[in-house]
């Protein structure tokens, strides 16, 4: 399976978390209150059934299996569709505040399909806790995920409370509905790729694309809307998502095969033993020949990997180029990304934040 | 589990439904035709990965498991959510038109949550096919279910194109959007009460104004707000839906176990055998004594029920008078549904309908 966030990596080792583009720490505590602002408070007496809620909290990283505080910053993913979002609308006006409602939406429905996901794949761990459906069991990690979907919706409601021209909210509202409906489409073809040995690369790149592109390109075409009426702009703002996300993906697949595992804190070959089709692996079933793609097709059709079935598929991926092909595409979309904001004429901080963060991306060790 | 629609009864017998009031099939081509509009055709070669729509449409009754369509006069339900937008709409205005895509909103919401619903009760059969996760397994349902939602939530933002304002469409957004959240709150609750045999009255008529209640109460509100601006009526059609979901759901409770196993097409008691906390079980529970509710008690903490067990509660709901109190709930609550529409001036046929449609809702053996 994908991740369809680096965030469990990049909570392996918090002290890393410094190395963060500044752009992320410049949002963080706004984005953090608005997500407590619009998630109901599970001790809230007009809140008389809260039980969803305190599994999104938990979910959130906000409170342990029993409700109590935790460390958030510890705990939390590095929230980047927010950032992507309030970026976009801090680059193009003099006010991201108006972005807020929308950035705290992005966190709630990309977590959403993080509960969901975890279902599907009954992952025990997530962020170093114990899954929702884990604890609590499918139903209830069902119904949570439903209610985090929901409440990043009305969340994304409140952006009619910004003097935002209710016009542009259904604007709004309609990306980003579109954008978890490719998400969802996404997840759908991840699972029917398990079963498959035949996956081409476009297709795996299409899959990504819907799966982790979607939400990400959504979240900085809403902060651009916010803050400007101009369509190219938008436009560009909404490609540069679309590559970006490409980076973001293919270079997390590239960490979970060759990531240092120090800096992870995880094995790495991980993906491989867990039999993740990940981008190298698609690549090189579709370019092995011989005893190479006899031993991958016949690895990948077992239920568990040895060690030697392990070694086996690192070397086939080594014997087809797999890694240097993985960084080249990453680099390639990296480019792109670049590429589409040149038209846009932004201040001379944001144009150089947008680098380090295609730079962050495509080149992170963690 | 408490039914959140009684598509299943109504579907057994489907020469029964020409018994439904006259508004059902005033508008069932109408909703059929806006349905049809909103999910994609699988085949559409613009649509990549039509898997999900694949499931749902299966879901929706339109095609078998190949994807081969199927008689939809049988298969589907009654599309009483719609059908109360639409007539809410109609009795208030000249043109119900515009209230279309929000009617299918409704349905697609509405089945989302029966999709989920049965992966969390692991039921085999809905209206007499096998359930989408009992065929593709629970991670598809899972997302084909998402899907669906995401769908519904597209249709309602073309309530925009409808020549509506686009503040009040993102109105009947925020009030969808909160029905079902409150919907996914009420399915959290009956989750908790499978587990317990405390459970109040109160606590049950709140959960069922939730789990069914709420959305049905939307889709009427939707349809008066799309139709006048006058709030005072817009307020009395969603308290006119409030009692109607009460009514509703408890006389379901109630064919759930006196109803006639002829009429229903389905062996009467079953929900006591399927150990369903439904209205009159509640009712039961808070009212018997001494050995009633010591046996009542042994029995709901079994995990299978004999002959036996099933015959000594019907026994126990006989003592404490389940079967007329909650017939005297749904009496009471048809009661002040129509209270509630007084102050409103309808035109006669309108008035006249609300009417059948109270006396069905709370008087029907099916």
């Amino acid at each position: 399976m994908v991740e369809n966030d680096g965030d469990q990596q990049s909570q392996r080792r918090p002290d890393l978390a410094t190395k963060l583009p500044g752009m992320f720490s410049r949002y963080k505590s706004s984005v953090e209150k608005e997500l407590y602002r619009v998630v109901p408070n599970a001790g809230d007496p007009n809140v008389p059934n809260n039980e969803p809620y305190r599994l999104l909290r938990y979910h959130l990283g906000w409170v342990d299996q029993q409700g109590e505080p935790m460390d958030t910053s510890v705990t939390q993913g590095k929230a980047l569709r927010p950032t992507l979002c309030l970026f976009a609308c801090d680059a193009l006006s003099d006010d991201y505040s108006k972005a807020l409602p929308a950035a705290a939406a992005l966190e709630l429905i990309h977590n959403f399909s993080l509960v969901h996901d975890d279902i599907q794949d009954q992952d025990l761990e997530r962020r170093h806790q114990p899954t929702v459906w884990h604890l609590w069991g499918i139903p209830k990690a069902l119904w949570s995920g439903n209610a985090m979907q929901c409440t990043g919706d009305l969340a994304l409601l409140d952006v009619a409370e910004q003097n935002v021209n209710p016009a542009t909210v259904l604007k709004v509202s309609g990306i980003l509905t579109k954008s978890y409906l490719e998400m969802i489409q996404g997840q759908c073809m991840d699972l029917n790729f398990e079963s498959r040995t035949d996956i081409k690369s476009d297709e795996y790149l299409y899959m990504i694309a819907c799966k982790t592109g979607a939400l990400i390109r959504a979240g900085l075409e809403i902060g651009a809307l916010l803050a400007t009426e101009d369509a190219a702009t938008v436009k560009a703002f909404a490609e540069f998502g679309e590559h970006l996300g490409q980076a973001f993906q293919v270079r997390d697949d590239y960490l979970g095969i060759w990531g240092d595992q120090a800096t992870l804190g995880k094995a790495t070959d991980s993906d491989i033993r867990r039999r993740k089709k990940s981008y190298p692996v698609v690549f090189a079933l579709e370019r092995a020949g011989g005893s190479a793609m006899e031993d991958l097709l016949r690895i990948y059709r077992q239920e568990e990997l040895e060690e030697d079935d392990v070694q086996r598929v690192l070397a086939v991926l080594d014997e087809v180029g797999s890694q240097e092909n993985a960084q080249r595409v990453i680099e390639a979309a990296a480019a792109r990304a670049l590429e589409a904001l040149k038209p846009v004429s932004l201040p001379q901080w944001a144009q150089s934040e947008a680098e380090d963060l295609v730079d962050f991306l495509a080149r992170r060790e963690y």
